[in-house]
């Protein structure tokens, strides 16, 4: 057989929403189906599920030459503790297929599974069930998360002409740690960078501190750059929006990296996947007190870096003084890793 | 690196209960994890969920040339309600993972999609969420199912000594298919055996129809041979069991197909996997009722083809009065498919 698909992950997904809409299903009680973070179904009581499955696939997401098997666990666990983190949803039970090749040991496979249950249970979630298969192909691991909130509080990509755009946690780090990676150069892993890739820390805290907080109006993780992910957001809520470059936070990790490699750090940022920081869309009167609330119940620092505007389809970057536009041109999970 | 792996897929599962037990997690509302048909969780009001996840590695599982998209699609989806049609509980919500290698083109995935929400739509539930990836190894397919049943009321691998054992739905029969399909001798898709593997039919007319009865001890859905799927009903209740050779169903297809292949319909009934038939323990002095029931209302007949006994770990086979043991040794999803 050859190579038939031209299609990108993006319009594939567009493709499932219209099979699945040509269905006409109108399932029992389902709040939120394809096309969010995860999806929202109400439960009998006072609560709403969101459900989020995100699979990692060797070559694509990650090399085993990367990563311990404790590592990838805990990392697979993250990805979708970031998910429920994007929904102000709280986690619960997690289920996972392994698809493992001959040449993976069973102190591999013990460790993916130690870390899954690891990084679940510092988020008071717990491992519930799974599955496992050989493969003739790549280590592939599979992870549903299953978590709630209280009911229609879950955050959605929605936000309001005006809103501020809110992030917390590191942007543009996780990518350029998978370069390094990539380059096969040697690298510690102790490098602030790779650990950005290899140990992704899902924004819990944050989405706990805030929520049922009506100044949030919606919310998205950053796994395929600051770009993709804020337009996700945007064509969600018929708006646009505007970033500034000049508030975006490069760590002096990030800014050595970006003079290493004769990269832009403010375009490294917007186009750097894997990061699954959180972009929260926060009513503009609410702003200072979002900030204070995470602060104190979290201990965390939000940054404020744009607001999302009336002009739908437009996405902005100022930077001193200048407009320019971007596009969504962040990772594609279709493609090859490194 | 080289096959270091020697555990079987019962072993791995083991080896997770054993890590998840040592965590020492105590999840929040867990009816059942690990080690059933389906995890079970209570919800905040008179429902329980199931939740069961199940992969189709291809080359493993199925190969492409064995069957459409659409067809793999349904498959899939049949695999996973077969899994919450054994734990007496109603499907709602799936959610899946694709990942795809560069040879399958747009039209079959399509048609996988199609075939999920097709499948799952007949039984009531919808698909809810989906999530893609490329891969440089085979098509892999993993699918999530949520569904709920009345309160304390899932069907888990349990019975008690003297509970007879009643299957609904075919048996061996898949396997034979599966024999045929990797014979590669020219077999037409029509053929009973092969339509038997390529699309099972999950029992949930026949769990519906029993939701909630007093006489149902437990259940388990026959994926790796009736012998092995037994026996883990007997571990998980301290029980043994006896089948009774001569009530086992054989078709007159896989009496045609064991006779020319020099196989006995008992032996490859008891080993043949992927059937996806259900096993139900029932109270003796329910069975009677059980039978009129699912016949009354799902138009279905139940069969009874032996009963569990107080010899914990003894599994015998009666047959012309003469009786042997046999041990759990059927299908092992690490093993290759055909």
């Amino acid at each position: 057989m050859t190579a038939q698909r031209r299609l990108s992950e993006a319009e594939l997904i567009s493709s499932f929403e219209r099979v699945i809409a040509a269905s006409g299903a109108r399932p029992r009680g389902l709040v939120v189906g394809v096309g969010d973070d995860a999806a929202v179904f109400r439960g009998p009581g006072g609560r709403d599920y969101v459900v989020t499955q995100d699979v990692q696939v060797e070559g694509r997401h990650f090399e085993r030459s990367w990563m311990g098997g404790r590592e990838l666990g805990r990392r697979l666990a993250a990805v979708n503790l970031s998910d429920t983190a994007a929904m102000g949803a709280r986690p619960l039970y997690g289920l996972f297929s392994l698809v493992l090749p001959p040449s993976v040991g069973d102190a591999f496979i013990r460790g993916v599974t130690g870390g899954i249950v690891a990084e679940l249970s510092e988020h008071g979630a717990a491992l519930v069930g799974g599955n496992v298969s050989g493969t003739s192909g790549p280590l592939t691991c599979d992870l549903t998360l299953i978590g709630d909130c209280p009911r229609g509080k879950a955050w959605l990509r929605r936000a309001r002409t005006g809103d501020a755009v809110l992030v917390a946690g590191s942007l543009g780090e996780a990518a350029a740690g998978l370069r390094l990676l990539g380059s096969r150069r040697a690298v510690g892993s102790g490098n602030r960078l790779v650990r950005a890739f290899t140990r992704p820390r899902p924004q819990l805290e944050v989405s706990a501190a805030l929520a049922g907080h009506v100044g949030v109006r919606g919310a998205i993780d950053v796994s395929d750059g600051l770009s993709t992910d804020l337009i996700h957001i945007c064509r969600s809520s018929g708006v646009g929006c505007e970033v500034d470059a000049d508030a975006l936070p490069v760590s002096r990790s990030l800014a050595r990296f970006c003079s290493e490699h004769g990269v832009d750090p403010v375009e490294w940022i917007m186009r750097g996947g894997e990061d699954y920081a959180l972009v929260l869309a926060v009513a503009p009167r609410q702003t200072e007190q979002v900030m204070r609330l995470v602060k104190a119940r979290a201990g965390r620092t939000l940054r404020v870096v744009g607001r999302f505007t009336g002009r739908k389809g437009a996405y902005h970057l100022v930077r001193g003084g200048r407009r320019s536009r971007f596009s969504a041109s962040g990772w594609d999970h279709m493609a090859s890793a490194g």
